[in-house]
């Protein structure tokens, strides 16, 4: 991913640094395991434990690794040609019975799971902002909208708890999917741990902090765990886009309900000095596109041919760290936009009272059905009425009231009362409760 | 979904005389909670009832309401027209408060339940067969190929445990994502229940087997749960051309390891009288491909505007039964074609025996190294018996004995050793232990 | 597809009749061939023609086809089966050296030319009519918004100009896919005319009116074709998006400047009799989601196995239908929808002035400018106007009247001397002359 | 793209340095046409050519301008200040009357079209390096499959040259899309050349070596052009995913026709001395899912809102260095891995072989059609002793000799005939002659 969607914590997951740090951890726990089965003589591994303790890999370490693989064509061999070239003889016992993908596979785990825990982090400062401010906005009226056409008043506070309803199941997902990944193996060349025994795979992964082997592994661990993972990301795509989109929206000239933040100096075009765009929305939405399709090049990835092939390998070194580092920027510049949102209440109420009422036609509809009109008869009385309000521009309540057909079953008190926004929140109280418990 | 592709279990889910009676459910359901609730005369109901008791739609009346539909342009609309043509005055209490989405949303949910039944009993049938297979084959050798290159000893029961480890994820994450869409609402048109208490809500969802209704909804349910769920089925799809690619390449004639049932009379070809083919992995296959396009439009769903447009919906007209009906078909021929793969032993032994044993070089690089020799020059060593055998196609076992380097470490015993089948068999156990509990 | 987005001049494309009499029809172009190379006796074939002159496939025919074929398990063997029974022994000459696949992707190419042709055709009436709406709007300003910000001026016509110019590339784009794929084969199993002379071929193409034989062909044509004319489709249905959106966008309450034709007797809403929706362009933004889901489809089946597999069939069949009949439909209903646009001067008129002159910001700019203020100078004079009138809602040009920074540069008549309309309309001449040629 | 798959040639098209060179150049050049139209005085622009004549951008340069973005929160307006602190007062005149996206799109033409021209150039190496291996090997008979089973002979030259079409066509398209996306604009905020005369667009669109100006811009270029171009570069993918396929399967273990380059001190697996795997088609095959997933992006960026939204920058800034990067390693790869390919007639040879001549199974079919048995009756006879050899493993022209039906009608010498491998050699000739034009 480009510097400038780059967070510098979910980078380091991703840096050749951490990579080759985890792959020497994995190699040494798998060595200290069979230190323990008495397969390898515990001075030899205690001098690797010394050697290596708190050892960093910096700019120069991967330098001469990658050097070494520009002989060998193999970065696991290259690496541990360097591992022994630094460790000495006793590097020799690495490695024993293993093959490159029970490193790869096991260290891509590790990420994935360091990966996940900060996206995580990130979905949890997203759902503490859009709480913070559904409950600020709890009972501030606006118009809900249908095909971008006005409806019926909810609140914005309302739009925020759905907002929050949608991040628990996506953080929830995530959450999951970040488990199904969090497995490694050290079964050897197909798995079947003929030349490394299964208790070392148990000891590695328990020390590593996964939730354990591959159940069946073949030279790698299955590929449809990945998949679900990008997946699961590209779904916190879709949400973000929603949820962009809505600020995109509610920003417009022409709604100016709600403006991202702005600040000091900033500049919205070069040529028009009065712009202020909405511009942190539609890069998330951007960033969206994205996630979509990384997750469509993971579910490629499922059919590696029998026992693995490597064609998974080149989607996984990009879209790995870009799917991740994307999202965790994406959500943390909307975090950030939703924490100083800047929301405007009384244009909120301008635009309720654009149509003159005209929302509450369903009321008026649902009244007279209660004075015993047909629902479909009274469908037509409403609808002409409303229909003159888009043609005339008329408003909507004086309509209704010289409408003879209306006023033989509704007198004008029991029209005005079909108009008083109250009606509408009466249940908001009732919605909080169940989003948020409270 | 073409006929060629339907099985009709899941397109009775689908069919427009279902959808027409889960409508009517819906709304009956509705109107019962609205008697408790005082809101509707018991009488009424109790004629609703009467009529419809039992009621099917049949191919005429859903002629008839897509007549009506072309003079109102609105599906539910039509809907209850024709339901009060036939229900008479009662029927005007028939969705009182709700809008046309509590119908459509709440009833997507009840067919995307149905239809994940049927998936999680497809997948049932093929976790059952797969499961079959591996136990007949637990200790079936064959080799394990990496790259399409041989590598080391499995078993044929190995191969499919993992393919049963990994149908157990599948099955988690539907039956997950089927919970996930098995959510409605009833909460009218901008989901503030400003004309209908939130209690009939929670009647219907009850009545019809629903999880629940939507935490705070929109004028509908949040599109990322549906997404979640063809998600779900694309990563079945995953899945499936994973293992159907295993048997395409085992029946490839030159490995002929498995082969796809064939039956009396079958032609493999119009030109060519001896051909035998693969077509129904061939065919599952693309109809992988198929499930991950779908996901991708129903991503795309996701970002509805303000509190909904209508743009999922041609999306989901035709995802919603392709999808479902694709894996319900694919999943299906999937498993009859396991529960009769032809499996040819025999065959594997030969193929196992093609290299003169080359897939034990990294026993024999382990016994240098347990004898002492740094790795990297046992690599060496192996490597160049090992190129020896590509090139000039002579034993591997031979080449070791004769070469001076390797028979300074290893005595002919040792190397011997090194060549026995059994001991990439040792763990089959363990890992059917893992994988199926027993 | 759905019968709901399908027109019967695409549906009759890919009906079984219309398949099988193709399929006859290269049987007989190929045994015609066959006849004057001497291969077949010209009686037989003559009997043949007389047999097939006018034969049209009815549904029982369909049906005895498709029962032989769930016994021969192969389409093209139960098809040349059942034409034996109706032609008689003089029905063994056809197919004579052919492989099935030279009769299906023959075929294919046909019907991909026809719904090429009926495309092109619908193009056609989308670009009519956006030209017509073009020139007679060609003048009517209304604001151009980026971000969704008012912008500065443009007219109605210079957007429909830009979507013309869209559609033209779009024209050019689908008739060449459309020549690409217009290429069948009839070469045998593996492409060698091992047992099929090259004549035939070119006889064959010529006669069916296609552009010719594969170059090189495997068992099949290569499916690099037929996915870049699936990838033509998600194109259309791209710039399809992009002018629904507009749309829904100029229909959106506060917008108000442009809406869909509203059929008398429609209802907007079971609930909201007041509303109507942009419901159209919201199906078309849906089916633009569908077309781009059947080009990766498209895009998976290039990498066939060797000589081919038949993994793509399952996916032709499916998206060969469902991609063009969506495209189809697609294209009429948006024709449609231009041809009857409400379109509202006077609220373009309203919208364009709803911020006080505010997108003359960058005029006043230029006038500062040219007068020696620096630009970086400039720009602040002018934002800081331009803020005020975002946060306080006064007049732009009142306000720079005020500002003494800005009355240092330009007096009273220079400022109100940026505020005139006709400015930005100087090169609507020279833009339409760019994209219409006149 | 990450530097394992970026080549430098490419990378500099992509580099900051070289973005912001074509920025000025677009902006000097926009100068000079406005010095021709007498709107700026020709002096200014002197001092401006003096002091930016030969000027590169080094990462200083870059540095500071980034700087000055964290401030203004723009690009274009970060740049235009830096090149006044360079350019002194004279760089005033730079930008009048342009708007951001004039300099961007413009640029961004700029760069695809160098980008293109890179791409067109490994396509020209692939293709010569297709050619010299399909004359090379024009008639080595290797065996056809479908569906991975024997079919009938063909010549490895043959496959080559089916390939070598295939990138004829892959190439004509990414010429195609490379003009279809070298259009830039200088027109201004909204497209309507306002401010700017369209004059100075076309001195600018000759001056950079464009195709020339888009027709009926809005605030920028037609994102559906840009979208064309990916769905080229992700069709090339699906070319080469195609092609590197065929390597794998040509080179397992069991098929070994040809093998990939493989140099001296490579590693194939660090637990298999004896692995020699296809990693480089392996790597094309997953490269090829990133390119797919690309044009997936791209398409969806092409419904921006009225005259533009900003969501397809993040997009662009990712996918626009990343596909082409991608692809122009894949090509260099695969033209490299072809011109090397080992390739083993012997082996070839032998699979030809592995049936006993089963593929002559069509021949035989015919010779009984051709002595007047039924076709279908024929089908029977061939079909039962193809069976044979798949299950008993007898010789096929053996066994037709004893069959007493196949007997009846040909003679021994009739048989031997159909055993003849030139005839399936007899139209090479003419199908190179239809690919290469000799």
């Amino acid at each position: 991913m480009i510097p400038r969607y780059t967070r510098p914590e979910m980078a380091a997951v991703w840096s050749p640094e951490r990579r080759y740090r985890i792959w020497l951890d994995v190699e040494l726990a798998a060595c200290e395991a069979m230190v323990r089965l008495g397969q390898v003589p515990p001075e030899d591994f205690g001098a690797l434990q010394q050697r290596f303790q708190g050892f960093q890999f910096g700019p120069a370490d991967v330098a001469r690794i990658e050097e070494i693989e520009k002989t060998v064509k193999h970065d696991v061999i290259a690496f541990l040609t360097y591992v022994e070239e630094l460790g000495g003889p006793a590097a020799r016992h690495l490695h024993k019975g293993m093959t490159s993908s029970d490193v790869l596979d096991t260290t891509l785990a590790v990420q994935l799971r360091e990966a996940t825990g900060l996206l995580l982090a990130g979905l949890d400062r997203v759902m503490a902002a859009v709480k913070r401010r559904a409950f600020e906005h709890k009972l501030t009226p606006m118009i809900g909208r249908s095909h971008g056409i006005h409806a019926e008043p909810i609140t914005f506070g309302l739009k925020l708890a759905g907002w929050y309803d949608a991040w628990g199941r996506r953080r929830e997902a995530l959450a999951r999917a970040g488990r199904t990944v969090a497995v490694g193996k050290i079964s050897g060349a197909v798995g079947t741990f003929a030349n490394v025994d299964p208790r070392v795979e148990g000891f590695v992964m328990e020390r590593l902090g996964l939730e354990g082997g591959e159940g069946a592994a073949t030279q790698v661990v299955n590929r449809d765990r990945h998949a679900e993972l990008f997946c699961a990301l590209a779904l916190c795509g879709g949400t973000l886009e929603q949820q962009a989109t809505e600020v995109r929206h509610l920003q417009r000239t022409e709604v100016r309900e709600a403006e991202e933040p702005f600040t000091a100096g900033q500049k919205g075009s070069s040529a028009m000095p009065h712009k202020r765009n909405p511009i942190l929305s539609e890069n998330l939405t951007g960033l969206a596109r994205l996630l979509r399709s990384y997750a469509l090049a993971a579910l490629e990835d499922v059919a590696l041919w029998h026992e693995r092939d490597i064609s998974h390998s080149s989607v996984e070194r990009v879209i790995g760290p870009d799917a991740t580092l994307a999202l965790d920027f994406a959500l943390h510049r909307f975090a950030g936009m939703i924490e100083n949102l800047r929301v405007y209440p009384e244009r909120m109420k301008e635009n309720l009272d654009l149509t003159g009422g005209l929302y509450e036609a369903q009321r008026v509809l649902l009244a007279l059905v209660g004075k015993g009109v047909a629902r479909q008869e009274g469908y037509v009385y409403v609808q002409r009425n409303a229909m003159k309000v888009w043609e005339d521009r008329i408003d909507f309540r004086s309509a209704l009231k010289k409408d003879p057909d209306v006023r033989r079953a509704l007198d004008e008190a029991e029209i005005d009362a079909c108009f008083a926004l109250d009606y509408h929140l009466q249940h908001v109280d009732t919605i909080f409760q169940r989003v948020f418990g409270r």
